[in-house]
């Protein structure tokens, strides 16, 4: 892949979240399935901040960015309403792919360091409507990797 | 609503299900947001029973049924790995509106009865690709509410 | 029921979330399972207005809340990243039992009204570790219908 | 890790499923977060085949077996009403972790090859209802990469 180089300082944004209920299973701990609805709102308002409206640009470009891969380490369980936070940075650009690296991080334990929680990524592809690989509309290469607004 | 007479002995098909890990909370229970999952999954296969493949059957007629109220009552906590009976039964058919009511069963009890776990409806109304209300496509209503193929 | 009088405008909060990506279905909209946990979500937020942390809580006393039944009305169609408000007002409080009344708004509609997305009502019982009915532990009652801390 | 050499061939499994509507997203294909409540249920089942019943099998020993990490790599779209195969393989055994790798096959294509959807692999750690890590019951290790029943 023919990567932009990517200013990884520049390019991170934090996304806070409250674990919900139902996202418990019976050991008492967040499933592990959440965490991948997590990277994906903290993405999202990733997006938001350098002034791409996902939903909106959806729609006007027809593109979509389905998840290609993913990985997940868990490092410690969350539990039912911890405050997590979820630091979503753009790891690599290329004309049709996007790849985002996630740590989550706890902060609601009183006193002390954040505890790491979880660390991933997931690689998007750019595909159109009907699901077929698409550059990047114009322009937008540069937002996604921008400090944020 | 003008709606059809429903036998409703005949509109009526028994879907199996085994409870996922993932739909367990803290509780040790089923989460109840779930049971419009399972409720949604027999109606798919009592449709299916009567020939209309949902699927399908949406793309050709760019009609959706979406869920426009629903009602539930938890009568005793299902579990991780339970085999559940979720009885799916029509209860009313209009030009625009279908009603099923729902029963749903523990039959891994050993020996003895079936336990009762849940009670519930959902009214779906015919909308199109818009999302405005839609008749039914012709035919349909009399496939809806009659046996089991 | 013998009920407490709950005074109903003290007896509310509201609750501001987005609706994720992972929440919409093949229709284009919010899943109608989704309301659930987004009635959840508000409830917990309420009784943390109040005082109430529900997980430190639920260890504590050794009590649970299971939902015992559940209504919802769908009104309009949310979207993926719509700003949606839940309302969550205690309509009814017993010795074993607490009723919650929701109503979910759009907000990001631009100019003019707020739009309804969704009503409903979720009864819960209190329950001990063994899933067996408790009466609510002293003082509950109160803190549980007073006005936001 | 000091693993016991596993028989790939023979510790395989194949448990079938069918997509749900609830598991779509607004793309028109299953949100990929749901892949590893699939690569669970076949788990859980290549388990069952083993004679070892997962929740039985906690109680009884007090034992869990969270997720660690988890790999994906999405190959093809599935979507609403697909018939699926979960291949699950027990890859690596030690004496405190469990590697599964798994293969998502598409069935219902009417003619010719099998359509690959998904791969990927979770390693899993066995502990103690403390969470803390804790050796695998005796025999449970033979069992577990056993043949089916």
């Amino acid at each position: 892949m023919n990567s932009d180089a990517v200013n990884l300082e520049r390019a991170s944004s934090r996304f806070h979240l409250r674990v919900r209920f139902c996202e418990t299973d019976l050991m008492g701990i967040v499933h592990h399935s959440n965490y991948l609805a997590y990277f994906e709102a903290a993405r999202v308002e990733y997006m938001r901040r350098r002034g791409v409206d996902y939903s909106k640009w959806a729609e006007e470009f027809g593109v979509h960015l389905p998840v290609i891969d993913a990985h997940l380490e868990y490092k410690r369980s969350a539990r039912f309403d911890d405050e997590l936070v979820v630091e979503a940075q753009v790891s690599l650009i290329t004309r049709v792919r996007l790849k985002f690296s996630y740590t989550i991080y706890r902060e609601n334990s009183g006193e002390g360091e954040p505890e790491l929680i979880c660390l991933g990524f997931t690689t998007l592809a750019c595909v159109g409507e009907d699901l077929r690989p698409r550059r990047f509309p114009a322009d937008l290469n540069q937002l996604l990797i921008a400090a944020e607004a």
